[in-house]
């Protein structure tokens, strides 16, 4: 971030009428803001909500509760202002783009072979970073794509440790025979690239899908541009593990939106050091839980600007 | 609550297109404001925040970083935009109410006597009741009142046990001598009034203060109203443990805004069984946490109301 400008903000937080730091978090969202957009009185004028959408050939394996049309559908539903996060962005005051990556042209089934070839896995990272604006305040990433959570999982096995048990959660709500059928994937998926496990985009590349190399290369062009980042929740994280894994702090301009319930996302969060502003229970995706976190921000910087110093309010500090 | 259109407004949630429960808490907020507001559709048109100010004798025996007079002052900035609250109250389309109650009249110093009458008690209960709007969509209480996380530590302690070790935090930032002079006092006043602390009105009365008497009479006021309450922090979740000490289920109608920075409040809030919407680490008051929860309600409401059918966007179901 830009140090000056987020010394400047620091130093306004400790002027302003409240006792120091009791404000929380609220205080440190908004020096992050003004460091990453370069004033010390940071806007949210134009945020963009990115959801990008890519079909996977897992689903075929009965991993997810719903069909693969749904991906399709719920592309529709944005469109038409039907979903949670056309609500969510208008309450917060955010554009909404949707990008579906070739629906109709899923991944393969990363159980047999690389779910894209280098040439693919470009093209859907190049979506993503053609998606960020030249000039915004906010990019807040998402994701909707018919069984992948279970690439999430398998992304986070194959660059965290462990098997399926420890990483395959319900999703949209599988049975118990689906959970077994999830894990069951993973682990094959890990035993079939295990040559290729100490490469963190070839990872990506094999074991992951095109919406979530959007994510990737979205929040790399957001850092180009110096724009802060909301991430959402277990599917959009594990989308940026790769990047971490590359360099330790590419991830600096980014705060986690919330913790969501699926399983592994905290353990996720942790092992990138992001605390999540939110914990909500959610578990919808679409960008849903960081467009709610939007509102925080709102929040903070409505303090940072319009409360009165100490000195304006005539009010007494500290004995 | 009104179980008709709570049960309508679940039923709603689990047609929308979404997985059943991904909503998380959102669901159950909006589920929550239906059963009290007594429609399958809730509304927030018309929210007050009510700030109940009081002054407390204890305070000079140098338990807060600040003196007596930053009170009034705060009052002051209240009243000209310049709190915290004025901005966040703005954003969520809030009417701020600012009730300061004798502030020239401080409390006793509850260490050799009450903190009030039963007479001065009463008069402090019915402000708040009386702050309270015939019909409103949402009430949210917070206060004001240098030295009062030291009355809300003490409540908690007579009310739940301990001794100042136990209760006390640093409030809005005592430097350890302080916080040893917070415990002191506390103790002092639970053996003053040793023979008082199965009266939990009696407590509230001796060991209270008017500004919590206040929130505390706006509470039940809601309660009769039938109109849903977000409890700010630690004074104002303090300011209520009386009222669950006379009546197990008479909170039902109040949810927790946030888990305030301040010592005891996760406890307290356990005791209550109320789980806190927001963690952002926040310690001011002045009902500045619950009002940021306000924008949580709107999410919620957002997506209850406005979100599509599965039927209306022609999205399959789960197989």
């Amino acid at each position: 971030g830009d140090e000056a400008s987020a010394e400047a903000a620091a130093q306004r937080q400790q002027s302003l009428t409240k006792p120091p730091g009791s404000l929380g978090r609220l205080e440190e969202l908004a020096i992050w803001l003004a460091g990453w957009q370069g004033r010390e009185m940071p806007r949210l004028d134009r945020i963009t909500i990115a959801v990008f959408a890519g079909n996977h050939g897992i689903a075929e394996r009965g991993v997810s509760a719903y069909p693969s049309e749904v991906t399709a559908q719920m592309v529709a539903n944005f469109a038409a202002g039907g979903a949670a996060i056309n609500q969510i962005a208008r309450l917060a005051g955010a554009e909404l783009r949707v990008e579906p990556i070739e629906l109709n042209r899923p991944t393969r089934d990363f159980t047999t072979g690389p779910a894209m070839d280098t040439a693919d896995f470009l093209v859907a990272l190049d979506t993503g970073w053609r998606a960020v604006p030249e000039a915004a305040d906010l990019l807040v990433v998402g994701e909707m794509g018919i069984a992948n959570t279970t690439v999430a999982a398998t992304l986070c096995a194959a660059l965290m440790g462990g098997r399926g048990v420890r990483w395959a959660g319900r999703g949209t709500g599988v049975d118990d025979a689906g959970l077994v059928r999830k894990r069951t994937t993973i682990d094959a998926a890990l035993k079939f690239h295990r040559g290729l496990l100490d490469d963190p985009l070839g990872v990506a590349a094999a074991l992951g899908g095109r919406e979530l190399a959007a994510i990737a290369g979205a929040v790399l062009a957001a850092r180009a541009r110096r724009i802060p980042v909301l991430l959402d929740g277990f599917v959009a994280t594990a989308a940026v593990l790769p990047l971490a894994r590359l360099a330790p702090d590419i991830l600096a301009h980014c705060r986690a939106g919330h913790a969501s319930a699926e399983l592994g996302h905290r353990e996720l969060l942790r092992e990138l050091d992001l605390a999540p502003l939110l914990d909500l229970d959610m578990r919808l995706g679409e960008a849903s839980g960081a467009a709610v976190a939007i509102l925080l921000l709102r929040a903070a910087l409505a303090c940072h600007g319009g409360m009165a110093t100490f000195a304006e309010a005539g009010v007494s500090g500290a004995d």
